[in-house]
């Protein structure tokens, strides 16, 4: 591996991801080593562009990488964020180089779409290539995933499964696409509820006594999804991935005290996927930690989703996304 | 024991009652035996008031035993239900004469507030007495809880503990209780929010995996829930009720399909509720099977409590409701 250019800056995307199989609990904190597996769905058009650089004049005025959001100088708190996983790409690299990242988010503010899982997949991406590694898809999971738990699978696109590992020191904890995003039609609208009354209830989940039992359940989960996913069997998929979203937060529910991540909108628009259900229209909700609500229905019957959920009481308003690929370098100068 | 004249009458009255640390789960379903205790609170007012008169000319035209509800005659559900129970009675006492039984509730209908527990509990007092039984008040609670689970509880006035037992005859399994109605100024505010929508959710919680950890929970919580009622502890007893609760609620929603008996003006109620603590009031949550929320306060604070719950989205109308006394015989005749 030699140092790369000083000049050369690659730029990449990545797409956020929504898991229907839930990621709900870390096996080691530090390396973001899942207690669990989890299945998601990457998404179209929401997500990161993140260019990185490696060079000399790279460095901000103290020295440090330079980490831009949107133009602006990121907050102290994900700039150190991001400048821990710069360290793990030079030691892999065995370079000593600054780096400028520029990244910016075209996942909206307040969707409770998570951007960190596209934004470190994207950073990996775009930093293992500007220092000169050549990945594999799985490392580049793997790399990805020691940024935020979720990015891992945002370098695939479509279906995508995370696999736990077992290894202490997560080598084998990385994902892998079960189906490309072009292979199923199907959409995801994401109801906005109005948010901040449930900021207060968060609190640790170590104390639910139902911790063991959830991660028990999850193997299940996987099976019935993997083989719904490769069926493209949408009222099974959409049951285990209700089942799983109900038991993460039931989960963190009985926790002491409770977490409750629910506003009434959030249980107004389960009552409407329900009703649209009963209605014929196989549409299926999932809940991340918030209180928005994603359904997922077949592409023919988004509209119909869409707007059932946007005349929901206190809906705020219904994005509609479809499946998007993995991550991807845009483009690469030097 | 001798066979009581004919002509005798006996009526009792009981208030129904609301579990602070819930029960759920049996672990004999013929003999309603409990899989974990529950403490709760006998409310004053609202209750039943039955009537039982064993006699030869007691009986319906077809030789079973009347079963009157509020003058009218008995769903045929519900008289099978009584006549199992008074099967049971007429067994102990050796007597084998039909019996006519009039039952009034004062539990308003739609309130979220179970009148079997009341019912059967002025079912027990008032069915022995006539029958010519002479019953400790253990004795009688364990006949209750044969009617209905929760109906040993109503036995007793005030905060009272359900004794789970251990004895496969649940000869042991009765209520005691642990502070009288008068022992402690606290009142339970009703928020009686829409109903409906949640029934079509309903289903088995045997498929629950969290079933196992709740019922092992449970020990812990009543300990909790003991010594804060002893020590008239608001906010120690409380937490406890509300983490009780939303274990419950967690548990059931973990089944398969996820049982989900909250509906959005549930929500926007356990939100008044944090409000009101946020503001310096002691007034605390639980939900039963049902969308309701009940607000545990002191007296003092419950006119501020009902007002805050009127004034939620959704929540159609609040009952204020006093700790009441237990099952009463109110006028004995021959």
């Amino acid at each position: 591996m030699t140092e790369p250019s000083p000049a050369e800056s690659v730029t990449a995307r990545a797409g956020t991801n929504i898991a229907l199989i839930k990621y709900w609990g870390k096996r080691d904190a530090h390396l973001n080593l899942p207690a669990a597996g989890s299945i998601s769905l990457t998404l179209a058009g929401l997500g990161s562009e993140t260019t990185v650089r490696f060079a000399r004049d790279a460095a901000d005025q103290d020295g440090r990488d330079r980490v831009l959001v949107s133009g602006q100088p990121a907050s102290e708190r994900f700039a150190a964020r991001v400048r821990d996983f710069l360290d793990l790409v030079r030691a892999r690299a065995a370079i000593g180089l600054p780096a400028e990242v520029r990244t910016a988010n075209t996942v909206p503010t307040a969707a409770g779409l998570a951007s960190s899982a596209a934004g470190f997949a994207a950073l990996a991406l775009a930093a293992s290539r500007a220092a000169g590694l050549v990945l594999s898809p799985s490392e580049l999971s793997e790399l990805a995933r020691r940024g935020s738990g979720s990015a891992a699978r945002s370098i695939f696109g479509g279906f995508v499964e995370m696999n736990p590992g077992a290894r202490p020191d997560g080598s084998d904890a990385f994902a892998r696409p079960l189906l490309d995003q072009n292979a199923w039609d199907v959409r995801l609208c994401v109801a906005i509820t109005a948010t901040g009354s449930t900021a207060a209830m968060v609190a640790t989940a170590e104390t639910s006594p139902y911790y063991a039992s959830w991660v028990a359940s999850v193997p299940r989960d996987l099976d019935d999804a993997r083989t719904a996913i490769a069926a493209r069997d949408l009222p099974r998929l959409g049951a285990v991935a209700e089942r799983s979203a109900l038991r993460m937060h039931a989960c963190a529910m009985a926790a002491d005290p409770g977490i409750l991540y629910w506003n009434s909108a959030t249980v107004a628009a389960i009552a409407t996927v329900k009703k649209l259900r009963a209605d014929g229209v196989a549409a299926y909700f999932t809940i991340d930690a918030g209180p928005h609500v994603k359904v997922l229905c077949a592409s023919s019957d988004a509209a119909r989703v869409q707007a059932a959920l946007a005349a929901t009481p206190a809906v705020m308003r219904v994005l509609q996304v479809a499946p998007g690929p993995g991550a991807q370098v845009t483009s690469e100068e030097s």
